[in-house]
């Protein structure tokens, strides 16, 4: 696209929130034409409840569906029934092998001095302990750094405790700093001789969950059982450990094994006049078993489908190919998205967006484009300006599942949601349909299809202009 | 007491919240002196946190306190150290025996047409399934008239499912409404052919908790294996019944058995003048095990002993006495209140209060007088609106350990908490620590010192002025 648009309008979609008059910044123009389509996607998603009903029916129909699980199985083929349903052209599914590893027993309970139950959840990988249990004397730590200064040795035979909190924020970012002890703590406590690590749930709410989540102690080298308590059994440890000596009995019995069976599953409407160009829309399939995975990320799979849906429904296909990728096995390491970015490395990926931060508004939209592309970025902002979307900045991460396209050098875009309350529901059993609102649904479903319609009608590059 | 206070200021404290004048209402006075104790008792209330650290010490040195348990005979010697560590007098167990019931296992999982787990809790006195548990179909009761108008023998081999809502109310009578279905669907059920019963839980909140609680099964002849499932768990129910037929796999143990002990706690601040007159302070020792007995009723005892203890305090006792009663067992059929009445019958209770609502503050003060004592009840609102206690009527119930006690003829108040919240946490894996509010025992522990400094230290008769 060779015309920009400077003037007085574009300040009110530059990405800083300076009051200060700054130099206009470059808006590509939207064709009427194409903004008529925009209006029109966008008021469409208004009037049904589609997307709520994809999720609703997954959820139902389905349920909790862990990578490499039969049930995962049975939602690849719910999956391709509903995208025939929605009239997508070239369903298919890719599929791929992975280890597995499922929790068949989690039990915690404090021994003494006050013989009681725990709520807990085994993270993802961890061994099994000994039939039976193990039981040992908790060493509590306040954070990660507080482990770290510990010295081999010194925690032997006891289970580590790290007590740290999450800061509840409405971006999410509390999440990475707080996340870093569920892969942490079992390489250091087993350095240090310790026999088993809990840890204070990654998550923001005060209920009685324990949050779920992987652990990296593979990569690590470490095999030492591992688990989040919920916030009120780790309030408990702490007043314990502070009392006296207190010791627990830990009980993680698992199945694991390799070359279980994954997929991805995906559809297309094929680009009228470049079809070998893709705009690619991501959410996946899989969730943790503690809950339904009706925000994570049965929401995402609703909202992506629902949005190509009503580019599909349009009387014109958008000149590019809308892919819809609904992959496998994210929670346990970003297999599906992995197996799908090297079977896929020779096409020509324009853009991606992935839809995996739960049910609620979206308020910004972040981009990583090159930097003579970012009147794309401006452009796209200024259509979802209406729908209450905010301009955010170039650094946009995109998602987990768009990692190692976003490592190839895939231009990737970041619908914000509203995070403020994902993470008191992230990977716990109250990731729940009724956490869902079908009216902020239908929003995300208006900005994904606004955005993706967008991608594939214009012939814009977002790796640089293509003048 | 025999001169009352006639005029304008009494219309304040009139419990109608009608804005007409009305004629005035009596108001029995309170000597200055009295006045000035009770706002020393109420300051002081807001000076310490010691509520909060008995109820804490409960739960983080004993925990979880089932009817009859070790945990609970942990709980009886806990209470009397603490009593005795408050300094009040005449400190007792009164042993009784009960029939002793806990589950064991209780799991549910759809079997057909999604499977899935499912979070349950065992109603208590429910029998075992037999082991490995049943399976059979759902037949879904949108209230429990529907099931009362099941005709005998339609629900053969079926698992029935009642599926209605609580109603959230302040003063806690969306639960009475709500509760019938939890004792009576059992019952219903079996004498309609079916093999289980499982019921939305009886409760506000939106978590994947099931809510604990007895049932009336045995009262009736009925033994029926019911539960109770999570809201998300009900939802699920009812729309994958909506959809076709649904088959649930069901598997309850039990420990159960006859003759386990349990026993009330007792302690008194003697009476100077009058000391076989007793002002009698209730809560609960005992709770449910999926909590830790927080709210439900560990802030109960905390309330009601700190209140007894700021009294203890003073530099003279007032006249009557004060008993605080720690009752067991009153989660499976108030068996400690009612081996109390039976015990202590022939003893003057002058009045009695119980504290088992939570934590919540107390903004209403309600009685059950002679209609003669009145202007009484209407001097303890008077002496309790600083707190911000709005009169409440003469009908009041004063709570499930009173029972018996109001059976027989003794006056009750009741220092109502506000219970917006209060059936969120109720007999859930929730009703932990964390859910209590310092700042709200202090306001409770004052109420309940008011309340009782005037009616142990005022020679009010509660039955009947004693002109």
């Amino acid at each position: 696209m060779r015309n920009f648009l400077f003037g007085l309008m574009a300040l009110a979609f530059a990405s800083s929130a300076n009051a200060q008059p700054q130099p206009a910044a470059a808006v590509a123009p939207i064709p009427a034409e194409v903004q008529r389509t925009l209006d029109r996607l966008s008021a469409s998603a208004f009037e049904t409840n589609r997307a709520y009903d994809i999720v609703e029916s997954l959820v139902t129909e389905i349920g909790p569906r862990m990578a490499g699980s039969e049930a995962e199985a049975r939602a690849r083929d719910w999956a391709v029934a509903m995208l025939r349903e929605q009239r997508f052209s070239n369903i298919r599914i890719e599929p791929f092998t992975l280890g597995f590893w499922q929790a068949t027993r989690e039990e915690a309970a404090v021994v003494t001095p006050s013989p009681q139950r725990m709520v807990i959840a085994a993270l993802g990988g961890s061994p099994a302990t000994p039939e039976g249990g193990l039981e040992a004397e908790i060493v509590r730590f306040p954070d990660l750094a507080a482990l770290e200064a510990a010295t081999p040795g010194s925690l032997n035979g006891r289970i580590v405790f790290i007590d740290e909190r999450m800061q509840r924020t409405q971006d999410g970012s509390g999440y990475g700093a707080a996340v870093a002890k569920r892969g942490r703590c079992a390489p250091l406590a087993q350095a240090r001789g310790a026999v088993a690590c809990l840890i204070r749930s990654v998550g923001t709410d005060p209920h009685r969950f324990a949050h779920q989540g992987g652990n990296t102690r593979q990569a690590d080298g470490a095999a030492l059982p591992a688990a989040a308590l919920s916030p009120a059994d780790a309030d408990l440890l702490a007043r314990l450990v502070a009392r006296g000596p207190t010791r627990v009995r830990l009980d993680i019995q698992v199945d694991a094994r390799e070359n279980a069976q994954s997929g991805n599953v995906i559809a297309e409407i094929r680009g009228r006049e470049r079809p070998e160009e893709i705009v690619l829309l991501v959410a996946h399939l899989d969730s943790w078993d503690h809950g339904q995975g009706a925000i994570d990320d049965g929401a995402g799979v609703a909202i992506v489908t629902a949005a190509a849906r009503l580019i599909r429904d349009l009387p014109r296909r958008p000149r590019r190919t809308i892919r819809v990728l609904l992959a496998g096995a994210e929670e346990t390491g970003i297999h599906g998205a992995n197996a799908y970015a090297r079977a896929h490395a020779a096409e020509t990926h324009i853009v991606a967006a992935e839809s995996d931060f739960g049910a609620a508004r979206i308020y910004r939209l972040r981009t990583r484009f090159a930097e003579p592309a970012l009147p794309y970025a401006r452009a796209m902002q200024r259509a979802l300006a209406p729908l209450g979307v905010i301009p955010g900045d170039n650094a946009a991460n995109g998602g987990p599942d768009l990692t190692p396209l976003r490592a190839a050098g895939v231009p990737v875009v970041e619908l914000s949601q509203d995070g403020w309350d994902y993470f008191d529901y992230h990977h716990t059993p109250d990731d729940t349909l009724d956490k869902i609102e079908p009216a902020a649904l239908q929003q995300n479903v208006a900005a994904y299809a606004v955005f993706a319609y967008l991608a594939a009608e214009m012939d814009w590059d977002f790796r640089a202009p293509s003048q």
